[in-house]
């Protein structure tokens, strides 16, 4: 069987078909730390819509697994290619097919890397929103199937508010072109949204029709502002949320984050059980909506120190973006992703230290403070997350469901989170979902046992 | 069998049962002009979630086809309730159950009138943005469950962009709660944006946790412009957006609307051949900006007055706003509503102008200018809509696809559209959404013949 999937790729795709060890295994670990325990039957490096086909279609008749997978930056293990399943990459389709400056949109190929799109966009003028840390390194087709989030996205939404139609291969390699060149439309079920987050279980998308906004003009202002403690810190960016002010960015970080980044930066070490609010405001209004911002801050009982340039704003800021190397330098992270109505912000904090203290486990926090999403990290030695970091994360989610929020925010559910995934949505709604994914993929060949196994 | 479903419907609901003629006669017609050849069964006014259950179970026990209706202003026969069917209106469902300035969000019944649901936001200083021209008359779950748009939509979204999550009766009477309370969430698919424009074919709205905005702060100005030609008011608003300013409002009459508007409303007539793009701008900026876009229209050839007056403002837009009674005052109307990307809003007139040309058929025309939504008015005599205008309709929707557009940017598919569904989709799509809506109703109950039926 095997040995008849890959002649029948090798065949077909020739060079585009990677069984080379290094790619193999390269193709088993996503950023999640979760790695398959063994590796796939090819890689197919698709360069085309047809290679894409190709391979659905020869996938299709031998019932063989498909894990599409881009950067591999993804933190629920969904791109984690195992035994018997072939990984078909997308990462090298990275044109941009179209930018139209008068319709706001670009069309393009999912390889593409976020932030290689940002900077051809730059010369017109426009940008696309979604700015997850990772966009460095991840890809528009790997972004729009987790739906990912990202700093800014209080003041510029996610990516479900930044697309406007999809080109998607089906299971058995049919092409459906799925949403509008136009702003608006409303013809039928909105197919577009629903492979938005999907994590290549209803399909591979290879290309996508954006909507874009024009840059931002005028200043960026930066405020940091430290805080005696955590719950002060969250109750202080509810503050600015309840001000009615929409700061670009606002990211928190606790105490034991702060101390790591200062540690990793080569910092004077922060006062201790300090956290930090990093505030970050943008267009016309910036300077006013800044200081309004500070006053809120020095009011919550903040330290606050405040600039209106630039440059001495990234390296504010350049703190919180040292938090994944941070907690990489300490071992090995379980990067979480909870996700609470924006004022109980301050009650998740205390359900973290109260599951801390309760399994005996350290979780150094960050948040997207702007829209309540939080990322609590689970650090630990050794290749697999031990059990007793699941427990406490497990009740971690269950706190934060009871708080009215949900388990990913922006991550997704991939391999790691499927176990929890029912307690969310519930039964028939579960059942609903994996229904729907059926219609699409009748067989379950598309990256089988991710999202919905139970 | 219909005795059985009225018995049964009466034991189990007693007087939410309504059979009284006017009542049946009502149920049949929306504001479309389409009215369904025969009275359903029974009307059921829900007043409870149990209620909509409760009738959902006997309709599926007895395979009884489903209508729901709210407020019945839709434009596509799609709340139109016919033989053999109930009619399940939710209008009487109109209570707020929560609203949380603090997390921005209300939790609704799907009764309540849009303009009602803002009136009482009004008083924590929110409001929910979709606004719809019929924000008066219709509910907040019709706009949802049509995923109408509005005038202000280009600046501040549709109906998908103000949604956080959705209760949903399933055919088979089973409550399932989809989406969250916050901001973001990517567990599972996004079976919330599925239901925003499903057009009551996938199950029964009866709660919505919405996104509410503040209200903005500042002036509001109002520009009116005229210009020679269609065609050059139309290229004036692309040169609007081409200049980077985001107009709260932007709306283009043609000729043969501005002069009914201004007939209507007793004003003298308007320069023969001259069309009118009104502009509104709010926000902190709203000076800056309106005087900006006062600028680029004279220099697009336009004759503008401007006024920073809220009322004098108002009063410009009353034209716009008298445009679907205008209609009605020369008969019925056909109200179409393609929508193209904006820089084919000029290349969209000219088509219209050649489909007034080639079908002997005048068609007044407003459109959404900001964001490239056309409304074309088919004028008609008597009760039922003339092959010759389903003709001209028909050849105007191709022209819109042909354009990039879509043949229904706001006002969705219902019975009078689905004739053109698989020639936007493609067969393969098209099937797709059938078999997704099979899912959520595998009986076909809900609202049957409408959206999909060819
Ligand atoms: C340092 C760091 C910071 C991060 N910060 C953020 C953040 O701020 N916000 C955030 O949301 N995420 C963040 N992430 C997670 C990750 O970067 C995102 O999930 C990203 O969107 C994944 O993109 P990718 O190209 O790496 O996709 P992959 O990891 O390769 O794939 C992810 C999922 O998408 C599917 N997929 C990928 N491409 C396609 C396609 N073309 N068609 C169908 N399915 C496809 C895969 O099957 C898989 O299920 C971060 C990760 C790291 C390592
Ligand atoms: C003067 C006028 C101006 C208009 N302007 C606009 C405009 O600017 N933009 C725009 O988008 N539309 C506009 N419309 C069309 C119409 O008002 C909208 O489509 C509106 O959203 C319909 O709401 P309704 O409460 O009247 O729903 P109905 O007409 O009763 O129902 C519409 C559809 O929604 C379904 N439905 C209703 N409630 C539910 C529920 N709770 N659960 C499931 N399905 C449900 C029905 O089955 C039907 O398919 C206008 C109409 C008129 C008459």
């Amino acid at each position: 069987m095997t040995g008849d999937v890959l002649g029948l790729l090798r065949a077909e795709l020739g060079a585009q078909v990677d069984t080379s060890p290094a790619a193999l295994e390269d193709a088993r670990a996503d950023k999640s730390g979760h790695r398959a325990s063994a590796a796939p039957l090819a890689v197919v490096h698709a360069e085309t819509v047809e290679h894409v086909q190709a391979t659905l279609r020869i996938a299709s008749a031998t019932g063989t697994p498909v894990v599409t997978r881009a950067a591999g930056t993804g933190l629920a293990g969904a791109a984690n290619a195992g035994g018997g399943e072939i990984a078909l990459s997308v990462r090298r389709m990275t044109r941009i097919l179209e930018v139209s400056p008068d319709d706001l949109l670009a069309v393009v190929e999912p390889g593409i890397v976020n932030a290689d799109l940002n900077a051809q966009l730059a010369a017109y003028g426009l940008w696309w929103a979604p700015d997850p840390a990772s966009r460095a390194i991840s890809t528009v087709g790997g972004n729009i199937a987790t739906g990912a989030g990202g700093l800014l996205c209080a003041k510029y939404g996610v990516v479900r508010d930044a697309v406007l139609g999809l080109d998607v291969v089906l299971a058995d390699g049919r092409l459906v072109r799925m949403g509008h060149r136009s702003v608006k439309g409303v013809t039928g079920l909105d197919l577009t949204s629903l492979l938005i987050g999907s994590e290549g279980t209803l399909g591979v998308i290879v290309g996508a029709t954006l909507k874009l906004r024009r840059v931002v003009p005028g200043d960026v202002c930066t405020i940091a502002a430290t805080f005696p403690t955590v719950r002060a810190a969250a109750a202080a960016s509810s503050a600015v949320t309840a001000a009615g002010i929409q700061p670009a960015i606002m990211e928190l970080m606790d105490a034991a984050s702060l101390s790591a980044a200062h540690a990793l930066l080569g910092l004077p070490a922060p006062t201790p059980g300090a956290s930090q609010l990093t505030v970050q405001t943008d267009g016309p209004a910036a300077r006013t909506e800044a200081d309004a911002i500070a006053e809120v801050l020095s009011a919550a009982g903040g330290t606050v120190s405040a600039t209106y340039d630039r440059d001495e704003g990234e390296r504010l800021l350049a703190i919180r973006r040292a938090m994944h190397p941070a907690m990489e330098s300490l071992g090995n992270a379980l990067i979480e992703d909870v996700s609470v109505p924006r004022s109980q912000m301050a009650a998740m904090f205390d359900e973290i230290a109260r599951v801390e203290r309760e399994h005996g486990v350290e979780i150094p926090t960050v948040a997207h403070a702007g829209d309540g999403n939080l990322h609590p990290n689970f650090v630990f030695q050794g290749e697999d997350v031990p059990q007793v970091i699941w427990d406490a994360a497990d009740d971690l989610f269950r706190a934060a469901i009871r708080l009215g929020g949900t388990l990913t925010g922006e991550h997704g559910i991939g391999l790691l989170k499927r176990r929890w995934l029912a307690d969310e949505l519930g039964d028939d709604q579960w059942r609903l979902q994996r229904d729907i994914a059926r219609v699409f993929d009748p067989a379950g060949i598309l990256n089988p046992g991710k999202v919905f196994e139970a």
